[in-house]
């Protein structure tokens, strides 16, 4: 990519906030910005204003856009990382097709390359983070939604056609278990994102069970209000936590046997309640993995948090390169 | 390893019979015997008859021993393939701690290497079989227990301990499952391995369900009578295969979203049952998992049969050799 040395930019496409930054091969951040997505412009106007972001954030760390190595984009999936086109961004409505790579390229004048946002929080937390020195490791967000991205080697897993890691979606009830919205049924997501914890439990709700959640407004019903609630010690916000918890456990367990990984990481929003998340997670691995790979395997919070979409989009520009100088 | 163009020499260690095979790196076979396992004789005895069939084999292709580029040995697990020892092979009672590699190495004085059943087969479809030119694919054996290998770029999937792809035990029903001999519930193994779909089908006759099956000796309900069975009409056979297809292909579904595979073929002795269970499997995996998943993928079966084992140890010796040249 030539510049072997120079800054690389990490541009994170998210449903709310665009983020920017400038850092070092090392993670070390120079610059950085955040804004709103404003995501009913559609996707133009908002590359638009993510270029003009960047443009302003290599100014701010007194470099030129010339002195950048490469440019990293971290984006919701469904997409095509090796063509560099966001297929459909599930987060962001209108964004059919965006050959957004390109598009940056044009923008920007450096070389791009894309990948989703749970592979990129991957990459950073293996680069960066609580992965730090481990080859093999899962990083599992759990949050509206809840992604995967998995480094086998020391390198980011891709599959076929640069989807794997799709581990929200491994089923923990194929039989009668809650259809998902991808189509499939007694998806992990189905049971154990924010989205679906809230949902679960207006649900019980609804079918007349007791709860201090009753009083508030559904919308306020948060996978947090309900955490909050089971340190209350709300009887039906307790349940459907355990309920959780036992599904969460059970598919990091398939999750071990699987990939075999020395580190699982869990981030995103629901994992703000680590006090109630970390102990019984890891009280079921310790209890149902097979021994050989629960003693190799270490379940840690990952380390990032804000920076995880710029720094993930980082991590993927340098992945990338490197990738692409091996046989 | 040196004598890069001799032929390679794999070794099977099964439960019921031990084979030896004498390949080229193309997978052509030049001479192979095999012999009953007499796994009660414990590991040193048979060990020795091994090696006493290795000889034999090279000398029938008119090779000497020192014409061997190198040895590969599949055995089931666990086992630790990187010091090459079988830890407790659950398939023969009494290998427990055996360091295989060295005692081979020491017996036939030319390199070897171990990995276990399920990656050897899955390496060996890659390279020989029904997985040619895949370079991301999941092999999983549907036997007495359930197994899996997992390529992953054209290599195989090693994990931080060599145990990656443990694939009978991801559980398709993490809350109230059927336990699991490994000591986890509702993994996939408990319900679709050959003595599981016997030993549901089984209680389900102790449950007071009528069939023709009553009629046999519980000895004689294996997976082979069941699918006979459901060939003949018996509704009891149809209900427990339709659960196991169901099971299996929302297994093999969240298969695909974890691994986003190019091919998954799908071997082992209930495979042999191929007309009841290709299309039930694609059928499910059409209707749950994601359609760019889903596009990618051919669900096949094996090719290889009774050469899986002796072409999976010759796979494996290749693999390791081209993985060890590389950076």
């Amino acid at each position: 990519m030539g510049n072997g040395n120079g800054p690389i930019l990490g541009l994170d496409i998210g449903g709310t906030k665009l983020a920017v930054a400038l850092a070092t091969s090392a993670g070390t951040v120079l610059a950085e910005t955040q804004a709103p997505s404003r995501a009913t412009e559609g996707p133009e106007p908002m590359i638009e204003r993510l270029a003009d972001m960047a443009r302003a954030v290599v100014s701010e760390a007194g470099c030129t856009i010339a002195d950048v190595h490469a440019i990293g984009i971290a984006c919701g999936g469904p997409l095509d990382p090796q063509r560099g086109i966001i297929l459909n961004a599930l987060n962001n409505p209108g964004w059919v097709d965006v050959p957004i790579v390109d598009r940056i390229e044009k923008a920007l004048g450096r070389p791009a390359v894309l990948d989703n946002d749970a592979n990129a929080a991957a990459l950073a937390e293996h680069r960066f983070g609580a992965g730090r020195g481990a080859d093999d490791l899962v990083y599992l967000t759990i949050s509206t939604g809840i992604g995967g991205g998995v480094i086998q080697g020391g390198r980011l897993m891709h599959g076929a056609n640069g989807n794997a890691g799709e581990l929200g979606h491994i089923s923990v009830c194929v039989d009668a278990g809650r259809r998902c919205h991808c189509g499939s049924v007694g998806c992990l997501e189905a049971y154990c994102s924010g989205t679906n914890i809230a949902a679960r439990s207006l649900e019980a709700i609804a079918a007349g069970e007791a709860s201090a959640l009753e009083a508030l407004e559904p919308a306020a019903v948060t996978a947090e209000a309900v955490a909050a609630a089971v340190r209350r010690g709300d009887r039906l916000a307790r349940r459907v936590w355990d309920e959780t918890m036992l599904l969460l456990g059970g598919a990091v367990v398939s999750i071990i046997h699987a990939f075999n990984p020395s580190v699982v990481i869990l981030g995103g929003g629901v994992t703000g309640s680590a006090d109630l998340l970390f102990d019984p997670v890891r009280t079921i691995v310790g209890e149902r993995a097979m021994p050989w790979l629960a003693d190799v395997v270490r379940i840690l919070p990952a380390e990032l948090g804000e920076r995880t979409g710029t720094l993930g989009a980082v991590a993927v520009a340098i992945d990338r390169a490197e990738s692409a100088v091996e046989p």
